[in-house]
């Protein structure tokens, strides 16, 4: 039996190699650049008018006459003389011979003249070209995490494609006779299965879109064979149940004959213990214990920092706060434990019912309290580590 | 021209109507409850073992016979004599004859043959029908956003669809003579589309799957038609750009002609302030400014909102949160201003390149610095409101 600390130690060696995908702009929200992005266009890619209004040569002329309209879009690049005028938008084209935009709200304008009322300094109201940013300039740093401004930024420039980490594909393997699929009156003996639905939901608001169900029986044979199937054609698999000590359970020894290499078996935490962690060439296995919520627990310390790391995200583990105690907590175990809380602003309290195997409470925490196996009681007051469950 | 608090005072009547639709429970992650949900079952459903062991009935016997096996799933109800055993396993159906399950680890087996080693006390390691829900109790109640747990108790509930808050269908509507499509050179006068991309990925962070995009040029007509026919077929409609003051500007006058109610139109802010509500029957009209960081900061401060109460969340405004400014700041203008920023632990600093057509900085901001209109200046260590963007 190892710590928390040491099981979490082992995972952080892991992945041995990150992957890189490809993948349309437009579908790349919340994934992380695996390449810096370069610039393919000046941004602004020609000089702009940033006011609705007047483009001019820069003079201490009074009156100039409009010739021309250049509008947004518009290609034309108007000739001018020093006293005439191009009336200009917002985002137009501004003609090589002007150097300044007169804001309209400066003039007055009678048929094809303007009196200019108040005249900028020179070069005013002009983005110049590539002001923002030059052709071949970074755009984005590798391992940025691509949201809706970053998105917007790199679609302004032309790009269209990205290459960003890829993200898992996973398999959960559910075990246990017991289980029953909803849909159907529960038979004598039997539960619903939840276990997958629950891991799969956790999944996707971590962005792992690719997610595949197995479902096996309680047979040796039959859960080895899925195995195999699940390790060659995934980057993570999670087995649900059937890894405590019973008579029944054949995960241990289907991985085992699987090759996949077993990194630790067995934390000194509650709930959870019984977590099996392993390896083979780069698919990563996490046999999860059956009980819904010590399952889940699992999964948000130690699966969903390595699949955010996998992903490319730095900040792979959920954030800790630390806040106080409303409740006391007798830890007599000499275990790590997670109970699950609710944090409101800078107060924290247990709430009933931690049993592993009732998940409503769960729905209704958004921290976990973590408190370490050296700390045999936790007081009112006392400042606790939170791990907050809204990602 | 209104103010900020004005602006969100009149989009916080709405809506005026809630709509609810069924969905699968695997597909109902991040939705929030329209009604309560009763659970349709005992939970657990018969008397469970809470551990590997022997089922008994009570007694001082020190010494009993074990006369059946019952595994998780297995669904026959043993007949037990007083000093005769079950070997039963966590989560198997405890035999109604018996009363109590002592550990695994605390009797010593050999062959039929247990000898108990420390006898637990009465009704011990078993988990009582209904302990966690009983058939017809609340199970959880409307208002509850489903995350993974609550999904997860749902399904061990053997519930298998759930009445949640419509998330709104939402249509965007792109104007602008001067946009191209990306995938080809930029023609001269043009830029690249991205409002569209930018709009469509915070949409889908915020949980929006129905997402039209309808480009139209400045034009009057098109630009009417295009509206009328957004404005049947959804929630919400967002223009994004044709609402300054331009003189090839139509939106405005294509959305009266359409009948709808313009309920505000420009904010006393920065940047943003062409920003323009309505509403017709049902359908929510935002007419954003086209420069793409307006539009964006437009949309987070108001049209989000909105989306978040359609969708029924009681949370429905970005988080906000006070931290010390490194940066001075200077508002002679009597405007709101939202400053694109970077926030870590209690400091936050203005990033460069403020100007409304830059979307590089919002890329890298982590918050908005919102300055209300009587601040004219900030100083740096000055306390500033801060909006956080990560949702």
């Amino acid at each position: 039996m190892i710590s928390v600390q040491q099981a979490l130690d082992i995972i952080d060696r892991f992945p041995n190699r990150f992957s890189s995908v490809e993948v349309k702009l437009q579908d790349a929200l919340n994934l992380v650049l695996f390449e810096d992005v370069f610039s393919p266009i000046n941004m602004p890619p020609f000089r702009q008018s940033a006011m609705d209004g007047y483009a001019i040569q820069y003079s201490e002329a009074e009156k100039f006459t409009v010739i021309e309209e250049s509008k947004a879009g518009d290609s034309t690049n108007y000739t001018l003389k020093p006293t005439e005028a191009v009336r200009i938008f917002t985002g137009a084209l501004v003609p090589d011979h002007a150097d300044t935009v007169i804001m309209q709200e400066h003039v007055e304008r009678e048929d094809q003249f303007i009196q200019i009322q108040k005249m900028p300094s020179k070069f005013a109201n002009i983005r110049k070209t590539g002001e923002q940013i030059k052709t071949g300039e970074l755009a984005l740093k590798k391992g940025t995490k691509l949201n809706e401004a970053a998105i917007g930024f790199l679609a302004c420039l032309g790009v269209t494609t990205v290459s960003v980490y890829k993200t898992p594909s996973v398999a959960i393997l559910v075990t246990g006779n017991e289980l029953q699929q909803p849909g159907t009156d529960l038979e004598i003996g039997k539960i619903y299965e939840s276990n997958s639905v629950m891991l799969k939901a956790a999944l996707q608001k971590s962005g792992i879109k690719d997610i595949k169900i197995i479902a096996v029986k309680d047979d040796y044979d039959a859960t080895k064979i899925c195995v195999k199937k699940a390790l060659q054609a995934n980057d993570i698999l999670l087995v649900s149940g059937g890894i405590s000590v019973g008579d029944y359970d054949f995960v241990k020894e289907a991985l085992l004959e699987n090759d996949v290499e077993e990194l630790f078996y067995k934390i000194n935490q509650k709930p959870g213990k019984p977590l099996w962690f392993g390896k083979k060439e780069n698919t990563y296995v996490f046999a999860l214990p059956g009980n819904p919520a010590s399952a889940l627990t699992c999964f948000y310390i130690y699966t969903l920092p390595l699949l955010r790391k996998m992903c490319g995200f730095k900040n792979n583990h959920l954030q800790k706060v630390i806040a106080k105690s409303k409740s006391v907590i007798k830890n007599p175990s000499q275990k790590t434990l997670f109970l699950k809380a609710y944090l409101e602003s800078e107060f924290v309290e247990i709430l009933q019912g931690q049993s592993s195997a009732m998940l409503y409470t769960y729905a209704m925490s958004n921290v976990l309290i973590c408190v370490d196996s050296e700390t045999a009681e936790v007081n009112i007051g006392d400042e606790v580590t939170c791990i907050k469950l809204d990602v």
